[in-house]
């Protein structure tokens, strides 16, 4: 299959100004974003890459980072974290509180907010240094040191975490939240404010694709038993109340970021990121859904 | 009617160790109340006071206290306050969260957590010191100079405020709380840390049985206009979820705390208020409502 | 007190063209009724008759029927038919179904179309020909055989009932229904369907406002005791979810109908009807709380 | 791979009175099945059959029928059947009816009761007769002229449908029901009634493993582009509330039903279905569960 001409018609096949979309502006920084730009990079397990557009320019990754502080916490306290988060798709937009409350503090899923925020918790307290250490954590499984937060990103987000801190505050009324708030909400703004182009972002979840294995080494750091769960996890539950739809029109376990990016594997195949800022009204980008549905299509390569 | 004489029956008939009911257990003051104290007092708007029991020890009057923040707050904002918070009965236990999600952060009504929290905003808005001049208040419309907050029951409450915490989080991020979170929630566990006795708590209360004309001077200090409103929401909201409950049986307006307090009035001719820590499933004093149930049934003297 | 230049002065003081408000048009029959019209009754305890408007021209009270059904049942069944429903505020108005669901087929209140279905299932039991007894019924505590059902509206509406028909197949599937669903419904339609005039309705109504003593013969059908419960249910979930909203506002038990008429009493005082079709967004006559609301506070005559 | 003996070491390891599990009891003709029946059956895409149990015996397929109406009814109407149904996982066992209601009519996905009601309207509006023609359908697609229906099942549940009547009143008042009620609960309640073998099912479903091919045939009678589409329902919403764990712990497309029966497939390699009346509390087969979850781990054949 000639990947990049798939890729190059994907390109044009897509209007960006047919789709309305809104920036996230509830993070001011994010929301002076160009809102035009628009990226691809698909990077298959052979090794060959294709891309097109903006695929080399970095943007915020935000809820796209759970996916990966869930492995870290995986693999640090292995099925124990299954008691202090579920793995069920959440349902409604407006369930955060109501299921939290309704189900005694143990959220959903790791991906909503609330069971990130017990990810956060959990790596706070094995970590010594959380910050540095998921960072290093990330720079090794895309085996790239020039991964990084974004501190204004990060910073813009505090000011604005109120509904956070009730999550925070609510599960630990029902004590599933060990450590200080202040200090889990300060971990979890820097990870949701790493930035990545689309080509870091492909390359960083080929570890999903490749059964564990990282880029560069080859290097088997998490067994495939556990990258399958993680997987399975981005399937019901990678793209808030909307997974249903994603999983209908893509086909593919993935996870999206307000920041207006979104990833996806193909176990055995390849991993692909897009990116484009405009939001749908679920929150996850009009175009990367878009530009994804059709890479599913053309190549006839969905896992279903 | 020979009051003290029923007064005696009520105390007569009701055998306290009928009664299931739990000590409010979350507040470790309150967990060491003796579970067999029982007293009542009915203060007579022609002055004739009757009592029985441990009518004259004082208990932490808790949730009680939040009709006595409502009516200041109301005097200093006036409607204004009606913005901010509604007038409707909450409908269920599981409510608190769930409504001010769907409800934009604007709590049901001001006697639920989440408006007595607002109200506590608005207080902290206007008080040079809210603690201190809330106290005064308190000791002018009861009359009552010796009234006075209990610091460890504040100081016990405040560990375990987490709800109360998420619930101002989230009411924050609507933009509906003002002020910092923890001296909202500082000044809030002082005055629900009020200890009054039952002759105490019917004296405070006479101002909404005497259309705003507080004990002692006789001096109107709430309009009429005002007194009846505040009545009018005690009748619909002063028990949780079991206002139609306490409405149906007792048909009074009042309000309950989960020291086993209960306070009610009857416009024009009494104010009454029972003690006994036993608390029934949904949070209020078994026997105290078995007791006003028997009052208002042997005097006739329901509102309805 | 002057009371019919107090009406005198509402009349003149409401510009019916001042309220937007909405003609029920679920109901296609109801659909045709002007908009504009507008009346009031005053049925004082000691007979004196007070009126303005449109207050001779009959209308169909809906759910005003609601509580007389009631009050009919609970002399059948007495405290039996607590266990068929509750007497709790519903909280929200989308309440019906949920709450059914969570709470086992066990409707909140007997005024919500839910709890309003049991009871008609309690009189189908009990009543040899439902729609004629319970017509009897009203005739004589009105004192007033001339009261009737209206059938255009009844089967106007029965077209429209599949809501109803839900209601009573969830509760059904709980065990809380007992005959046939379709003998239900019509015997509902038609209770629903009872036309009046404001006059008509206040007098129905002394019997809450008397003691249980109806009209005419001040023959004592029903006891204080259960008047006075049910005076309570008007109270706390006589208005929807704006059951706090009337309390707050006007003060007194009563109920409303989507045809617009609102009946309220003040217990051995009056008993009081107004009408005006525009309902407000949450289904209750808008001009009719608001004479109401002018009502009490002209005559300082609210219960609180 | 030798299928035969991971099938043979599935049956070893599994003791089936380390199962708890409840039989379904809400059918009556269903309590009666003997509660220790276990089998499986394993179609590859290259014909390979395995088994083991009691894999040739026939029992109630029950909801895993509505995958089969589902392909059938968008063959007919296509996408515009999404108008109808919508394609997200339904979050929790009580939203049936809540989602109903705040989601104006509109089931969350076409495997939930409701959705599945919705699809036996569109096919009463399509199919001459539909009880015969959607036997047909199924038995072409089976390749097995002998699969029926089984009428005493059939007629055992249509006396508990009051559940299903109050679904489909509900969705008729929001006009997303067309056809008479009664109609489509006799076509729901036959569709639910087929009886399959293990054999027999996993061979039905070759279908879904088979990009849209038949059996002995081989033709395709279903495009792709469809099939993928139905995996992708199958994987969010197949297992009711569990479906989140059932894509954890198993990592397929699949469907269960309360007969016991699980069905699930993997693209391109083999459909598989299993057996064992025993229902965890989701209402779904504890052991057909676990059995599929070791066929997974043992042949690390997940599609994650």
């Amino acid at each position: 299959m000639n990947y990049q001409s798939i890729l190059n018609s994907i390109e044009q096949e897509i209007n960006i100004h047919d789709f309305e979309g809104k920036v996230a502006n509830y993070i001011p920084e994010l929301a002076k974003v160009d809102r035009n730009k628009f990226g691809m990079h698909l990077h298959c397990i052979n090794n060959g890459h294709y891309a097109f557009g903006d695929s080399n320019e970095r943007f915020s990754i935000q809820s796209i980072s759970k996916v990966l502080a869930l492995i870290m916490a995986f693999e640090l306290e292995r099925d124990a974290i299954w008691k202090r988060v579920d793995v069920e798709p959440s349902g409604d937009p407006f369930n955060s509180l109501v299921q939290l409350e309704y189900e005694n503090g143990i959220p959903r899923n790791p991906l909503i907010n609330a069971g990130a925020l017990v990810i956060c918790d959990i790596l706070v307290s094995h970590l010594k240094n959380p910050k540095a250490d998921f960072l290093n954590f990330i720079r090794k499984i895309s085996n790239n040191p020039t991964i990084n937060y974004d501190e204004k990103v990060a910073k813009s987000e505090k000011e604005w975490g109120f509904r956070n801190s009730a999550l925070l505050h609510l599960m630990k009324s029902f004590g599933n939240i060990k450590n200080d708030i202040e200090t889990i909400l300060d971990f979890y703004v820097y990870q949701c404010s790493l930035t990545m182009t689309c080509k870091e972002l492909s390359e960083t979840f080929m570890l999903f694709a490749n059964k564990g294995r990282i880029l560069g080494t080859n290097e088997q750091i998490i067994p495939w038993n556990r990258i399958k769960r993680i997987n399975a996890i981005m399937m019901t539950c990678g793209f808030y109340d909307e997974a249903g739809e994603f999983s209908f029109r893509v086909g593919l376990p993935g996870k999206s970021g307000v920041g207006g990016g979104i990833v996806a594997i193909h176990p055995n195949y390849y991993s692909v990121a897009a990116w484009s800022p405009k939001l749908n009204p679920k929150g996850n980008s009009a175009i990367g859904m878009a530009a994804l549905e059709l890479l599913t299509t053309k190549t006839e390569l969905s896992i279903f």
